[in-house]
């Protein structure tokens, strides 16, 4: 696949920005490096002059930016997301540095849209906007000032993801492939089967809503490491269902 | 030498900038990749307000720049100088990418101070400046667009001289996962929880014994790519039993 192309698979996923400026230089910075996905999640400020200002000659990346209210429906459609964390999170994915993160992106992205997710300027990812994603990714930096830049951040990464598009073709990351292997399951099918997973094991008594300690959490680091397929959802999805539906049936009897 | 040492001996050279902010962007660029030796010749406005503003939290940096007149002034004493250009020039010093610039200047900073040399944001380097350096560097971009701001400039070549500085060294981002990881399953954990998976699907009529097709094979697959841990058998065997007895229970009422 052409690098051109697998670039334009990329996503950049920006979550509750606060400067207008931010978005203008993430907006340049994926343009030099030749991305122009951008999505925005409840922007402090959107549409704004000093968003056009920083942005220069990339005012068209911000001109096609899709706003949303919740990160899921930033995320619909891609078959693998990074996050940008600064820090280890207990119950957070799997961390890599950005050019093995780089790689993997390309990777997946042969299969699909895939994501990078960047937090607020201040208080950077939630613990559930990052237990949507596959991966982490941290730049490394001097651990006595590693605060970059939001813009800054955006073109480091944009920046390996363009060498590494560059440098040849994308490693072939499924190295299990067999003859039924089915697509990567989207982010919102995922989602589906986590939400599936959860009304079951409350029905059953498994999981007390009141008190989910981190039931979840743990299944969604499990399927995520696992890069699930979309046969294998509905194969998951189907095992459920069925659960219910002999729990139902009994019940009526 | 220590890689923190080599970073300390590396010179951020702006030559007559025009956007305060952008002294400010290149300032907290330089720190988070552990710089900090910052030179300013014929700055338009410093010190300024709004380089403090986007330093943040680099604001020594800025307080430690050397201003200077001359170009040759801000290099006393490099023993290296490495341009950032857009373009190849005629007259220019032979150019590489960043990371082949970034050893080279690493390398030669063991034998003392080197340079790194940004133009002015809208004209760049001026020929008589580039011929003082001793190579350029072009930072590979959208041919399209391929502006960068000065800020990610900076940012982009001092990311390259942290990583290549710590190259070798084991790596900042720590690669083992979450602290609330538990081993790996064993060969007969999983084993048994596939029979588990095997008994629900056949007691809710999802999977014909008679004709199994390929679940039970989908299923190692999915499980087996995953390196499922014994943390997470439990649970999953935890959701089968909860829908096991549920089940159960409602048969015998």
């Amino acid at each position: 696949m052409k690098p051109e192309l697998l670039l334009s698979r990329i996503r950049v996923v920006l979550c509750r920005p606060s400067h207008p400026g931010n978005i203008g230089a993430a907006a340049r910075a994926m343009k030099t490096m030749g991305l122009s996905d951008l999505r925005l999640v409840r922007p402090r400020s959107f549409p704004d002059p000093e968003a056009d200002a920083r942005a220069t000659g990339a005012v068209d990346v911000l001109k096609s930016a899709k706003i949303s209210d919740t990160l899921p429906e930033a995320l619909a459609g891609a078959v693998f997301v990074v996050a940008l964390s600064a820090r280890r999170r207990d119950l957070g994915p799997p961390i890599g540095e950005p050019r093995e993160m780089a790689a993997r992106l390309l990777a997946e992205a042969v299969h699909g849209p895939v994501a990078l997710v960047f937090g607020n300027e201040t208080v950077g990812l939630s613990n559930d906007e990052i237990q949507q994603c596959h991966a982490a990714v941290t730049i490394p930096a001097n651990p006595e000032f590693s605060s970059l830049n939001l813009g800054s951040a955006v073109q480091v990464l944009c920046y390996e993801l363009r060498i590494q598009a560059f440098a040849g073709l994308p490693p072939v990351v499924d190295q299990t492939v067999t003859p039924f292997t089915s697509p990567l399951a989207s982010h919102d099918e995922l989602e589906g089967m986590y939400a599936h997973f959860e009304r079951v094991m409350t029905d059953t008594g498994f999981l007390n809503p009141e008190h989910p300690g981190r039931l979840i959490p743990k299944i969604r680091r499990l399927f995520g490491r696992a890069r699930v397929e979309r046969d294998e959802i509905n194969i998951l999805r189907g095992i459920l269902a069925a659960t219910q539906s002999r729990t139902g049936h009994a019940r009526k009897n």
